[in-house]
């Protein structure tokens, strides 16, 4: 049930990040909506959005409004409605943040089609890395998510390799990384989608509301992740620390799986993780190893 | 079929709203869109708008964006989707014009749905008349309407009583007036939906693209509808003009018809109008008038 939204409620949400609070009568004249269609819109945005109603006016929770979301050294770019966040950034300088409400073609890996509907967190962070810090990022960034979820939670989340966050086996992140070289740099693409605040449309799909059973700020769960990316470099240089915790939360270690890879289909038993986050494989033709980027999606097997 | 707009064809609107000109590349960025999707969408809107692509550019002509019409002596309120403009204008001082490119739930005479769909005009004045000038505003309204689409074609227009312009039987326009009392003047809402460049999803529907074949500025329809309205009290004034064009326009009149009113059906041979806009109806019972406003629906029988 990949339902698009509403557009009085993408209408009011555009209000909303604009001018932060408004009378109902406001938003009455500026959307041409009667009182009870503003209520209503109102109500269904208040199940995905730290939104409230009181004295007669609407208002956003700062905390909740990634439009105010101005982290140190980054330029972000918030879009009530964008076809994605990762062809937004394209066109941006390194060090751009490009947060979307609602994404028309949200991408996952491999062109996948990714469902990104109202509440949840769909950025893509464009950075300049050292080769190093690139390559360090496909488990870096995972794992920045994760914090930023169990600071947010009392739970303990999972990382199902290459580039999913987990909980009990549910899907509750998803991270795209894409490169190019400039130079003896990178241009590294990073895009995140979080189910924070939204329903997420599939069974084997979680998001943090459904399992703490309230909304969080998603500026909070921004501004963790950011810091991590923020400091990738001294990360690469002391990898030790990033891969134990990758390790620790790594759901896919020392489990049967069946791997669909650019070069075909690879069977066997995750053995290691390394630095570049390419898995160790225990095949029945010896050891393989494969790189993140290659893998198109991994399946349990046993 | 009255298709909802596409997200990407109402955001590549506003966007041209605002910006007026841009490159494909800032239109891809802007929006998140591949350049391919930016082209695809480009290419649908240049079906019911004045855009065009140049050198890599995309801009919309002056003269059709309706957030560029400033006439004197009004507010103007462009928005590119709304719920309704009669109801976006009950918060706005007399004087004012409201125009939309969508409707969400555009409203016709009686709570009818009316479909607006992209590339029409659907705007509504609201403004300060005494209680003559308000009273003439159901005959001068709608010949302001005809007036305007006669300059810009060269054929002939007519009015179906009480609201609706007509050519060769098929409705182009439909004008919704509302009153409300303060102190000895009315505060009127005229609201007029005017096919214009958009395709009406009726059979019973037409639209002066159909008509002539090409797309008209809506600027220019407007400022026509605007400079006649803003008379209206010299019109209430001198009403003998105004009765005679309207009279000559009007298609119901001599014809048996059948009316849905308030107060029940009527049927009768439509004898006259007045310039309150009232018709004249000879029946079984004698003669008998009418109120426009109080006319739900009018069918021909003969």
């Amino acid at each position: 049930m990949s339902e698009q939204p509403s557009l009085i409620e993408l209408a009011l949400l555009e209000l909303l990040a604009s001018k932060r609070s408004l009378s109902l009568e406001e938003v009455s004249s500026e959307l041409g909506l009667e009182r009870g269609e503003v209520l209503e819109a109102f109500e269904k945005l208040s199940r995905n959005y730290m939104v409230k109603l009181e004295g007669g006016r609407i208002s956003w929770f700062n905390g909740d409004n990634p439009s105010l979301f101005k982290p140190w050294g980054w330029m972000t770019h918030y879009k009530v409605v964008a076809g994605s966040t990762m062809v937004a950034a394209r066109f941006l300088n390194p060090w751009s943040i490009v947060v979307a409400e609602y994404q028309l073609s949200g991408r996952g890996r491999f062109g996948k089609n990714w469902v990104s509907n109202l509440g949840g967190l769909w950025v893509t962070y464009k950075l300049r890395a050292s080769p190093r810090a690139a390559s360090i990022s496909s488990i870096a960034i995972p794992l920045a998510v994760v914090e930023a979820l169990e600071k947010n939670s009392n739970v303990v989340f999972n990382v199902k390799w290459p580039n999913d966050i987990t909980f009990k086996g549910k899907k509750i992140a998803g991270v795209l990384l894409e490169a190019e070289s400039i130079g003896e740099d990178i241009i590294l693409y990073a895009g995140l989608g979080v189910n924070v605040n939204n329903e997420p449309p599939l069974d084997t799909a979680t998001s943090l509301k459904s399992i703490i059973g309230e909304l969080t700020p998603r500026n909070k769960i921004l501004s963790i992740i950011t810091s991590l990316v923020s400091r990738i470099e001294h990360y690469a240089r002391r990898s030790e620390n990033i891969i134990r915790e990758y390790t620790s939360r790594l759901e896919t270690l020392g489990r049967r799986v069946v791997v669909e890879s650019e070069e075909g289909q690879l069977e066997g038993v995750v053995e290691d993780v390394d630095e570049q986050g390419r898995i160790v494989l225990k095949t029945d033709k010896g050891l393989m190893s494969l790189e993140p980027y290659k893998a198109r999606s991994l399946r349990y097997v046993d």
